[in-house]
């Protein structure tokens, strides 16, 4: 086990009708705030005129910025910036799933910064000040709502980039899996895919004497695992929609990645497709990750079986235990098939003339960091990709 | 699952050498604490003038308050309280045990409060404002390093009781495994039950559909299980060491009991036990652990099927579910032998002529609140109790 610091410094605020108490949490923090969300949906749903409501309640004075895309993009950031400063806004509510957070968590960074906010983006600064960010949570996906991470696209030349600083987490989570039954079955299933990899990148790791971490891990998959069918099955299963979103959380906010180095090669490379092609980010990993897997499992062959034993029950071949390993593979392949995901490329309707592209602008921007599970050449890359066709 | 908050405001720094930042963690808090411990051993070792140097090169001026025992003294906490009033000290600093940390605890509820600090620990009042604690690590057990719980015994009568305030939680907890290298088996092995104390009583409850948490803490146990034996047989195993040290903070930080109701009843009857006869916590609940266990087991063989199936790896006994049940608490019951630890009253050389005393006294103190599992009268109690002898 390596050294490490942990601090999950979110405020998580769980269950039934918990986004009622949205206006009293961002009191704590702010009398005028950012109301950061993306399209129409939480106007259908209700979930708008609850958190107007409880906001007025509260005495907060807010003002909308709405309009985020998924993979969200810089000019809505950047027109949240000036927002926030034209209004001497100090604290953002970001009312969604992980791209409205990270919206607003890039907004909260560029407010105070005098350069380009996409600067924290590319590596030329680190961000000292930044706005709080509060968030009702509506999909369970990218736990950007207790996590430090923030990806963002660049329309210019479309690079998906992101920033992890630990200044990033929001100040509280409010959390009811209630509002996640009006989810699209493939978005739910694209969260799923999304939260297995957050998961499963922490997972594959050459640090040994992990123990605890490990089995964090393997239990936070078979949660997942045991659920997503079963909210696929009944959209309004609380108990289901709740392990799931509980899981999305624990799954990034890096409880299960202390004292290890993880391997995010398959995000890395999904953003490639997700910064091109605009692809649901989950159903993207769905893709790649089973490809990346197939490519690299024999070099450790020992921890796929491991992962095919105690995650998805296989038995153990003590004759060849690298059948175990494929089989753990192809129930997590035959597992988001299940579940409606595409598992190739072709099936996410991405054609196969720019994989070299994607495989030199990875390389490019990760350089040497991509792979400590198994490290990757851009000839790696383009031969994942391939393999994904 | 039920809704739940959850915050562990606790910054955890683990490691090799991280005692060395000590200095520096606590001058973001404070420049004059009170350096807080027990008996001999942190001069024994080194660490003492490890943290006294590491303080003085930060510029933090410090008062000691040595002399904490196992089963902290109120005692000693009102003798805290004058020290940092009359010297004006703003934080808290305890190096040791959950015994010294602890009484840290109580010393910083109780010196900005008027009244007695007994009163928080009897339910007259509750904390509003506390001094800072922070906390270097050397016994995993009690994982009152990032917990909300402070026990204290009252020497007039002998009284054990807790006072559970998320605003007790310590600001950090410095963990070096290698500081529990020096620590007795007997001790250790308490540790160690301990912990699996605090997963199993989380473990252990009415509420359905608790899959997350139900894995995790399955996860935690058999990390436990794993490592305890590992660190016997050689001491200085720093990973073994490690991977106890981190499931002692997350076993009792509340991670792996939100969204459920635990049962507590062990720990309070344990409490009586080492109210009166001073036993080390956690062989105490060695042994009161699976009499109470055999006790209650009948209402509720499924549970208990889950845990010998799930955490001893028992097969599952399809005809005869019950089987599997006792199974499991066996094999609990042989890993506390196995680890040296007595699991009957006789083995702590405790008589049997109190064991009314004790049942009263408990019930009086928890009254209707003990056992949510299954509740306990005076007179279940007194059954569990002689199941111990």
């Amino acid at each position: 086990m390596q050294n490490f610091q942990f601090l999950s410094s979110t405020k998580i605020i769980f269950g039934k009708e918990t986004e009622k108490k949205v206006g009293s949490e961002c009191k704590k923090h702010s009398s005028k705030v950012l109301l950061h969300y993306g399209g129409g949906s939480i106007k259908k749903t209700g979930l708008y005129e609850t958190i107007c409501l409880s906001l007025q309640e509260a005495g907060i004075e807010y003002i909308e910025l709405s309009g985020v895309q998924p993979n969200p993009r810089l000019s809505l950031v950047k027109e949240g910036i000036k927002i926030c400063r034209e209004n001497a806004i100090d604290f953002i509510l970001a009312v969604g799933g992980g791209s409205v957070i990270d919206s607003a968590k890039a907004i909260s960074t560029g407010t105070p910064y005098e350069g380009d906010v996409w600067d924290f983006f590319e590596g030329k600064a680190v961000p000292e000040n930044v706005l709080k960010v509060g968030v009702v949570l509506t999909i369970p996906a990218a736990g950007s709502e207790a996590s430090k991470s923030c990806v963002i696209t660049n329309e210019d030349g479309w690079y998906k980039r992101g920033l992890n600083v630990e200044i990033n987490r929001p100040v509280f989570a409010i959390m009811n899996p209630e509002l996640t039954y009006t989810l699209p079955p493939y978005q739910t299933a694209s969260g799923a895919a999304d939260i297995m990899a957050h998961i499963m990148e922490r997972y594959f790791t050459n640090v040994s004497n992990v123990d605890l971490t490990d089995r964090l891990c393997e239990g936070a998959l078979q949660t997942v695992i045991k659920n997503t069918p079963m909210v696929m099955e009944n959209p309004e299963n609380y108990d289901a929609r709740a392990e799931i979103m509980w899981a999305s959380t624990l799954a990034h906010n890096d409880l299960l990645g202390v004292g290890r180095i993880g391997d995010w090669s398959s995000h890395q490379i999904e953003h490639e497709l997700s910064g091109i092609y605009d692809v649901a980010h989950g159903a993207g990993l769905a893709v790649i990750l089973p490809a990346w897997m197939k490519y690299i499992y024999k070099q450790r062959i020992e921890r796929f079986a491991q992962f095919a034993v105690r995650v998805w029950n296989v038995g153990y071949d003590f004759e060849t235990p690298e059948r175990t390993a494929l089989e753990g593979i192809k129930r997590l392949e035959d597992f988001f098939k299940g579940i409606g995901l595409p598992t190739t490329l072709k099936g996410l309707n991405i054609p196969d003339d720019r994989l070299e592209e994607m495989a030199q602008k990875c390389k490019k921007t990760n350089g040497d960091k991509l792979g400590f599970f198994v490290p990757l050449s851009t000839e790696d890359i383009f031969n994942i990709l391939k393999l994904a066709k």
